[in-house]
């Protein structure tokens, strides 16, 4: 195991200062391709980052930390961004992100504040019991998973622009 | 096909900025991961990418745009960064990377004054024949490749502290 919450931080700092670094000022054929029907471009997934901001981490954190009983994760809708569209521009969604992303890390340092809290748990809807590490260290990979998908979206554009190429640059087989 | 050359360069020109938010301060525990033997840690990407700059695109271009016959790219080492190791600090390597992208960009604005230029040729040494608009389209999608793959080298790190989630989390599968 690698998790530990100081290097965590680290990571979860940096994501929004990344993202607005990575698309700010991007032309909209960058921020609005995609992979193809009920796929996500890249602004849509800053949309699902905020989202998961309001009402994913830190909600099911407070759970974990602050109830001794019924545990269950408050619901959450990983497609709130299709359904419920926001027209802000990409700066105004990343602002957004880092704003929220500000807070909440402040809120997680208020409420853990020793290492044995780590091992608490909480009920998520599919996987049952999960702990306070995992939920933390997910927290992380889904910053990584997201920054990867962005950037494969957009690789994307350009399958057929590289031509022979195409065999050697692994974002394209993935 | 998508290429055009200003969207290319929106991504060219970020992708120093990028790197540099995404890295720099991060612990030597995050900058020296890797996913086994002989594979490339986040801060050994970076000195690929350096060598890149150096020794792969502009002389590429060079060539297809200045020559008129011997064509073949100058010999290039992709693994350089091993068997030549820098020990230059994330902050020093993340600077060079800039500065030299930040003057290759303004070599090629130079050396590319009309879209006709796009279908010169220069000979791959794997490839043969390839166009001047693959080459540039390859230099995008390679800093979206390594992107991609430093994102991926970190998520590794959290495989097993993710605990059930690691079968929503998409990084974790490329």
């Amino acid at each position: 195991m690698n998790f530990n919450l100081k290097e965590a931080f680290e990571i979860l700092e940096r994501t929004p200062q990344t993202l607005e670094s990575f698309l700010t000022g991007l032309s909209d054929n960058w921020l609005e391709c995609n992979e193809g029907e009920e796929t996500w471009n890249p602004a849509q997934v800053v949309d699902h980052l905020i989202e998961c901001e309001k009402s994913n981490w830190l909600p099911r954190i407070r759970t974990i930390v602050e109830k001794t009983e019924n545990k269950v994760f408050p619901p959450f809708d990983r497609h709130s961004h299709i359904t419920r569209p926001s027209n802000t521009s990409i700066t105004q969604k990343v602002d957004e992100f880092k704003r929220l992303r500000g807070q909440n890390i402040e809120k997680v340092k208020e409420l853990i504040q020793s290492d044995a809290q780590f091992d608490l748990t909480g009920e998520h809807p599919a996987f049952g019991e999960v702990k306070l590490r995992e939920l933390l260290s997910t927290w992380v990979v889904h910053d990584l998973t997201h920054i990867s998908q962005i950037v494969r979206v957009m690789s994307e554009r350009y399958r057929e622009d590289v031509g022979p190429w195409e065999e050697y640059l692994g974002v394209l087989k993935s």
